[in-house]
C-alpha cells in the first residue's frame, strides 16, 4: 500500500467559558468535525489523525450586560478575551474559534490584533451555509446582547436572508431560558422557555430554518416538542467544522471571507 | 447580603488527545463536577464561578503499543505528554488531569518533572473512591496496556480491593470495542464487544463495581443492554472532581497522596 504524504494539520484554537458547558459541547463538536472531515478524505480514524487543539475557558465577564454598556470596559469581557486570544497565539494556533456567539461583538477587534491568525466568524459562516441551502428567510434565536449588536442581521443580509427575531416577551422569556436554565443547569426550564419562544414564529413564518444563534439553545431546544420537524440551526456546528477544515488546511468557504 | 470573601480557584490543565473524543467528554465531566462543587458549597452558579481551565489534545503515539516495547522511545508518547505537560505548565495551571489511563503509566516521570504541580492520579482516587464505599473486589475493564503496567492493581492493592480481570480472550474483545470501536466512532460495535466482556465477569464474580478503567470504556458501555443493573464506575468522573476540588482548593482526598 502506498500512502500518500500529508502536511499534518494545523493547531487550532478555541476561546470558551461563555458559558463552560457550551465551551465543552463545542470540544465534542469539533472533534465530532475532525471524524467528519476524515472519513470524506477517505483516511483513516485514528488517535493521532486530528488536529493538535486547544480549549481555554475563562472565568469571563458577561457579554450581554456589556454591550449594554461600554464594549471597552475594563470590567467587561474584553480584556479577558484579549488575553486568553493571546496566549492562545502564543501556543501557536492558526486559527481560532470563539465558542460564544454574543462574544463576536469583539471579533473584528480581536482579528485586527491578532493579524498571523484566522478568527473564524460564527454568524458568517452560518450566513454562507444557510444561503448555499437555498434559504430566503431564518428566525433568529439568540441572547439580546447578539441582538443589540446586530451579528446576524448584518451576516444574513449579506447573503440575502431575511432574519426573522422574536418580539420583546419572546427575547426576555430566551434570556430566561439561557440564564436561569442552561447555565444554572436546569435544562427543563430552559427546553421549556426555549421551546414557547418558538411557537409564535413558526406560526406566523412557516416552517423555515431556525438558527439556534447562542451555543446554550442547542443544549436544550433539541428536546422541545415543539421543536419536532423544525429545521434547527446550529451555528456551533458549523463552526466546529470550519475549524476542523482550517486544521486540515483546507479550503474554508470564501463566502466568509467574501463577507 | 454580605458575601464571603473567596479566593479565585486556581487555574487547572487536561492533557488529552487519548483519544479525543474521550479527551472532549472529560471537559464535560470537569465542568459538571465543578457545578456540583459549587452547588455543594451554597455558591451561585454562573459563567464566572468556574475556574480557569486548559484542555490540549495531541496527536499522541498509541500507549498501549508504547509499553510493549520500550515506554521511553522517541517514537512513542512520552515526548508528547512532555511537551504537553511543559506547555501547560507554563499557562501556570496547578493540577494536570490525563484523560487517558493507559497514560498514567509515565504517571510518576511527569509528577517528578514538574513538581511545581499536581498531576493527578486516576486510579488511585478510583481506588480510594471504592475503599471508602467498602468495596473489597472490584472487575477492572482496561487496555492491554494498562494491565500491562498494573495501574489498577498497585492502586487497588493499597487500598484493600481484589482486582478482578477479563481472561485472554476477553482483554481481546475489549481492545476491539476500543480500538475499531470508540476510536473509529463505531459505537455500536463498541457497546457490544464491551457488553460481551462484562457477561462472564459477572457469572463468575457477582454483582461487584465494575471499573470502566479505560476512558473509551464509559462512552458505550452503560448503553450495553448486559450493563443494567451494574455497579459501574467512572474513574474519568472521580478524576474530574478531584481536578475540580483542586481547582477550588479544596482538600485533596488523602488517600490519593497516602497511595
Amino acid at each position: 500500500m502506498t500512502e500518500v504524504k500529508r502536511q499534518p494539520p494545523h493547531a487550532v484554537g478555541i476561546l470558551g467559558g461563555m458559558g463552560p458547558a457550551a465551551g465543552a459541547d463545542f470540544v465534542r463538536l469539533f472533534v465530532q468535525a475532525c471524524t467528519r472531515q476524515l472519513h470524506e478524505q477517505g483516511r483513516p480514524v485514528h488517535d493521532q489523525a486530528y488536529p493538535e487543539h486547544w480549549l481555554v475557558q475563562l472565568p469571563m465577564p458577561d457579554r450581554t450586560q456589556a454591550l449594554r454598556g461600554d464594549p471597552q470596559s475594563p470590567l467587561g469581557p474584553a480584556p479577558h478575551l484579549l488575553q486568553g486570544m493571546g496566549r492562545l497565539a502564543a501556543l501557536g494556533v492558526r486559527s481560532v474559534a470563539l465558542a460564544c456567539n454574543t462574544a463576536h461583538a469583539w471579533h473584528g477587534q480581536l482579528q485586527a490584533l491578532f493579524p498571523q491568525l484566522h478568527v473564524l466568524h460564527i454568524a458568517r459562516q452560518t450566513a454562507a451555509h444557510l444561503q448555499a441551502a437555498g434559504a430566503r428567510q431564518a428566525i433568529v434565536l439568540a441572547t439580546q446582547g447578539t441582538y443589540d449588536s446586530g451579528l446576524y442581521d448584518a451576516a444574513l443580509a449579506r447573503h440575502g436572508i431575511a432574519p426573522l427575531l422574536p418580539d420583546a416577551a419572546g427575547r426576555t422569556q430566551l434570556m430566561r431560558g439561557i440564564y436561569e436554565g442552561v447555565k444554572q443547569g436546569d435544562m427543563a426550564l430552559a427546553t421549556q422557555c426555549f421551546g414557547a419562544v418558538l411557537v409564535p414564529l413558526l406560526q406566523r413564518h412557516g416552517n423555515v430554518p431556525v438558527i439556534m444563534g447562542c451555543t446554550e439553545i442547542p443544549l436544550a431546544l433539541p428536546q422541545a416538542p415543539q421543536a419536532l420537524g423544525t429545521q434547527l440551526i446550529d451555528p456551533a456546528w458549523l463552526l466546529a467544522m470550519a475549524l476542523a477544515r482550517d486544521a486540515y488546511g483546507l479550503q474554508a468557504q470564501e463566502s466568509e471571507h467574501a463577507a
